[in-house]
């Protein structure tokens, strides 16, 4: 279905340049770098959800044989009179006055060994004065319930409140007039659901090494998303300049959005000045579960107005995002992303997000959206039983298109949403008869997208090669997908192509990789600096020839004299040009830098069946097919991989993953043992089929793929069970107590 | 003396930003890295000077409990068919054939321990023919000498020859009629003078980590002059493309034109992917001496004819350059200075290169010039004293100045040769009493300095910081020197600059620091690319005010509205600009390459004093200025640093520096104990006198500084000590034995 079937290598599948030492264990992960002389960092943490921080002793800690440094929040810039944004943000790294979760930072320690670093830890004396916790949102909005934050105002209001709240954010997007469209509709559906706190799941966990240099500067080797974020943020909580740190980006086991946060590498920093040593820290899985920032629960109600024929009216809800301790939940991106899917002239969206003793929240995949979409195409999916139409016509009827203005700001351009919801219905998935017990649920994911910052560089090796250096982690396959925009562009072969993730000091500034922007953005600036490169390469065909830049031409990888030209010249294969170098004017090499406009919205149609075991609850996926709008595909295996990935992980987040915490705000399931993600064998093979409808902002038509996929497992499991059990399911996950209770009436 | 007064960094003395790395320790050497699993190397080396290599027999080295790979020539590409350059140098890397000195490799091994590694090297069987060797150039010459080379014939003849020789190179320099200059000559001096091969004697050995990986690419980190040049380099010994090889710079413990070769790094490579393990691999100092690239060792013969009032009317050479057991001696650079200080009409130089079995010579600072300078330099001292005229006079008389046409190609452009001249006559020193047993020597010293290929990138943290990567290993301050010239460019202070060496991956290509290339060529990469990132800034700012770019100037730091500028606008700082970079176009970065051209010759007066003890023979150096052309010194200490090392290294070669062997080839006093440089102790304070008539070529002025001040120190020296003795020394090092020998008449 590509619009430029004349591409070379843009959709070709090669193999990922960093897959064989990846497989071979060669690769380097967040706790794989050691220097010489290196110690290791422990985390002393709190052990109440809510409490005054009255006094530490590292006394005794300090005293055991082989400790080098104990640090506290007074080894941090001093926070009065900071904004309150980096003040929040430093009480996350370490804690200076109140705790607000189990598991957050209140000094750190460093020693030989890391078991030693554990045990000194142990003797760090903290006491505390013990406050009242409160865990559950609804309870938190309540006027008598504890107050996490003294100075936290609701945001949002059109005046400043009083007195301090737990509800940090108030938002509302509108459109239209929803009271009108309500008025005009024949069928009005409202319902409210339940999502609850979960975690990304990431195989490896946080680690780093940090190295702080006499010269003040300071090294830090972590993996992340984004190795400039882990720059700026580490230089914000320790006051340095982002100048003097040096981030140097390891491999990545895993992010999906909560490897965009810091939380140990101030701390090992701080301990590597103290210690003069390089410090190397590494959370336990506890830790990562306890310590790092999950998904929001949410509590949200969406209400549905139609005609009879299906033209919705009007659609409004009600979000309500956890944001943990400290304010920064995706309440605002599940705002946006709700009913954008659908052309309606009357939209109200009202959200609140609110702090409860929790950690606090990160990004997870297409941050806030499966939430929220699970509360709308749920009630979507309720309408179409109600008007007794097939979903996807009902979704069809009401389908954004090219032109259609999203309720949360942008006349969309092309967009590709009426494509997957045909491929959908012409799937043989589609058709296909069910069983017994069985459920067919549809549903469809959006996401909006980003682009910003990015810069490469290419340099031309004097063999041939193409080196390219970015500042991009390779967390979905980057590496190659950069290398095949490139081969395009330059046309070389593929694996004439080299591409590294330069650290923070030695390429151009990159946005954290989130938003699904990197294939995109990165992406441009590797084409940019492609094609400044064969500008190069003109230049130096022309010297050689004696002719115009102009009148050379760059084909297949070689310079051709221009149809005009009458010199009796053969081409001059790029190899040739690289040699030769020194004569025509020095190294080839060419750099882009961008803030990356107009990447292009994505949408997805799952349909997934799922059959209920009466007896046990227990729900089976039988069968998966994720559809997506790509753009166009730069390496299809990834684009394929990232909509099965997402699948596998909202297929977890609808049936079984959760938070369980007593009334302590202790987390009572912190281990893949008891946190319940889904393995292989909890999986049907996810079929997958790309759309290309492409995105014309970008050279070769590129949409971001990585976060629409997780969004529509949600709803889609969910309208499959509620179809199965003949009964609506609104709180996940939809583990066999729930159904069984539904089963049972309850 | 600078003709650019109104700059404000360059000419400042700021602390250089790598000191207090390198003084704490902190700083990473050429051994310094260290890699989990990562095994040690060791050289199996010849112990016979001229041998044919029948065999060699790894299996009992083997066998042994923690060896992990042998290698032999066998592990690299076949070398039938390769060009005999390349063979020449893969054979220096190790042998397949023969052995033609004392220490060549013949294979390697990589085992779990550097003590395991050299016994296991003991137990590799190689069985030898041995030949007769030869180690004399003159007995090399004859006819009936050993043959090193059975294909090598004398290259810089009409014809080729039929027979091979050890004769490898014959080149002549020609200006004018030196029969008819002679002819017209009044006086006429010819002299003989011989140079001993001598050792650059860095403190730190060779010393590489090479990490061969599972997708073919490999890493090696190493200490060395150019990590291109060795990425090249061990691209060419192993067969492997460049672009898949990354050479990481570590800090550098002394080069001096010995780190410009490959040594250890293709045999640590290829033991690294015999064994799939990263491996270390480190010189001793007995193989520092015996097994990489001294200086030649020389004969040169100078006869110059004059008029009485000292005009010069012939000036011709005949030098006999010793290039060890491989050709790439620099005898061409020997022949292209040892005249060119003069305005002379009429100039011939012939020279020879003769293969012997000792180690393949390599660079030593301003390579050839010394050995062929301190013959010329020596003679124009006896002319003078024929003369009886001023020796600094008789050099004014003939000086080289603008327009000048050197014997070797150029027409000079502006030099500062006079100026040194004069400066050396007005100083205090050379007026200054002398008391018994003591002398004076004066002498010039000429560099033509290099330009060639640098490349550079600038970006800009949001803080405004400002980081600087460039591919120059820091060897003299480069870090310091090119963070001035960005300070001066941009305009912002000197602290808010990091300068960061980047691995060959990450940054454009740089040839390797040599030729007293960097400040002026690295130096004109990175001005070039700062000026690109002030028209950014400047273009930033005018998106912020809404204006045109060429509206507004930079200064100071800061945009600010140029004068036809109406709109209402305060200055904007650079960190400012900086932070708002996502708004006005993305990230802020800049790179330049460049073959760079007019590096700006270099000349250098130098005087000295010294006394020697008619008892002993032993000479001290009582009182030594150097004076030299730096164009314009960006930080004067480092130049004066220069100035001072390179005295210290020539009073060394004068003096007592010899490389001593047995009539077996065999090296006697490989190590420091018995191979005696000059140590604080032997050396008076060098007094320093920068000259700066600038290089304009280059926008700060710069001329290369770091090779020329290594030349007159020895024919200073040897003129002093002909004076105190009044007798002509001819023959080096002045050590005590050769003066006593002269003292009593011998």
């Amino acid at each position: 279905m590509s619009e430029a079937e004349d591409l070379k290598y843009v959709g070709t599948r090669p193999v990922r340049p960093d897959g064989l030492e990846k497989v071979t264990g060669q690769a380097n992960y967040g706790a794989d770098e050691a220097l010489p002389g290196m110690i290791f960092g422990a985390v002393v943490r709190s052990p109440h959800a809510h409490a005054r921080v009255t006094g530490i002793d590292g006394t005794k800690a300090l005293a055991l044989d082989g400790v080098f440094s104990v640090i506290t929040a007074d080894d941090f810039p001093n926070r009065a009179g900071i904004s309150v944004g980096r003040k929040r943000f430093m009480e996350n790294v370490i804690a200076s006055e109140k705790v607000l979760y189990i598991g957050q930072p209140v000094a750190a320690i460093a020693a030989k060994t890391h078991a030693l670093a554990r045990e000194a830890a142990e003797l760090v004396e903290v006491s505390y004065e013990v406050l009242e916790p409160v865990l559950d949102m609804k309870a938190a909005m309540s006027a008598a319930a504890p107050v996490l934050h003294d100075d936290m105002f609701t945001q949002g209001l059109a005046e400043t409140p009083d007195t301090p709240s737990n509800v940090s954010t108030r938002t509302a997007i509108t459109k239209g007039d929803v009271e009108a469209g309500f008025a005009e509709a024949e069928v009005v559906i409202e319902r409210t659901f339940v999502t609850p706190m979960v975690h990304q799941g990431y195989i490896e966990p946080h680690a780093c090494v940090a190295n702080f240099n006499q010269d003040g500067r300071a090294t830090v080797w972590c993996s992340s998303q984004g190795h400039f974020g882990i720059r700026d943020m580490t230089a914000l909580a320790t006051g340095m300049d982002t100048g003097d740190i040096r981030v140097v980006a390891q491999e990545i086991g895993g992010g999906f959005g909560g490897k965009t946060v810091v939380y140990l590498e101030p701390l090992a920093l701080k301990l590597s000045e103290k210690a003069h040593r390089p410090v190397k820290m590494v959370m336990s899985r506890e830790e990562v579960f306890q310590c790092t920032g999950p998904a929001s629960g949410t509590i949200n109600t969406v209400k549905i107005g139609a005609k009879k024929d299906g033209t919705i009216t009007a659609m409004y809800a009600d979000l309500l995002y956890e944001a943990g301790a400290f304010p920064g939940s995706p309440l605002g991106a599940g705002a946006m992303c709700i009913f954008a899917p659908y052309d309606v002239e009357n939209i109200l969206i009202e959200g609140f997000e609110v702090v409860v003793n929790k950690p606090r929240v990160a990004a997870y995949r297409a941050p806030g959206a499966p939430q929220s979409m699970f509360a709308g195409e749920s009630v979507l999916d309720e309408l179409a039983q109600t008007l007794d139409m097939d979903p996807i016509d009902l979704r069809l009827k009401n389908a954004a298109k090219e032109g259609t203005h999203a309720a949360y700001g942008p006349r969309f351009k092309k967009i590709g949403l009426v494509e997957c919801l045909e491929a959908a219905k012409k799937h043989p998935h589609y058709s296909a008869p069910l069983g017994e017990n069985t459920g067919r649920g549809i549903a469809v994911g959006f996401w909006f997208n980003a682009g910003n910052n990015s810069s490469a560089e290419v340099h031309v090796a004097e063999s041939g090669m193409i080196q390219i250096v970015e500042g991009s982690p390779d967390i979905g396959g980057s590496r190659a997908a950069m290398a095949i925009m490139a081969a395009e562009t330059l046309q070389v072969p593929y694996d004439r192509i080299r591409v590294k993730v330069g650290d923070t000091d030695s390429t151009g500034f990159c946005n954290t990789t989130g938003g699904s922007r990197t294939t995109f953005a990165t992406g441009m600036a590797v084409i940019n600096a492609c094609e400044d490169v064969v500008a190069q390469l003109k230049a130096r065909a022309a010297i050689t020839w004696g002719i115009d830049a102009e009148q050379v031409e760059w084909e297949d990888g070689e310079a051709r004299p221009g149809p005009g030209v009458n010199a009796d010249v053969e081409p001059l294969k790029l190899a040739k040009i690289a040699r030769s170098f020194p004569k025509t004017g020095g190294p080839i090499s060419a750099r882009a830098s961008l803030n990356a406009q107009g990447p292009g919205p994505s949408f997805a149609v799952n349909m997934c069946d799922i059959e209920v075991d009466p007896d046990t609850g227990r729900t089976t996926v039988q069968r998966f097919t994720a559809i997506q709008d790509a753009g166009r595909a730069i390496h299809p295996d990834y684009v394929e991989g990232q909509m099965q990935g997402g699948a596998a992980q909202g297929i977890g987040w609808a049936l079984n993953e959760e938070y369980i915490y007593d009334a302590e705000g202790q987390q009572e399931n912190p281990g893949f043992l008891d946190y319940r993600i889904p393995v292989a064998s909890d999986l049907p093979m996810i079929d997958t089929e790309i759309v290309e409808v492409n995105n014309d902002t970008h050279p070769y038509g590129v949409r971001g793929v990585g976060e629409t996929p997780i969004i529509a497992p949600l709803p889609a499991v969910g309208n499959a069970v509620s179809r199965a059990l003949g009964k609506r399911m609104s709180e996940l996950p939809l583990s066999p107590p729930k159904v069984l209770a539904a089963i049972d009436g309850d």
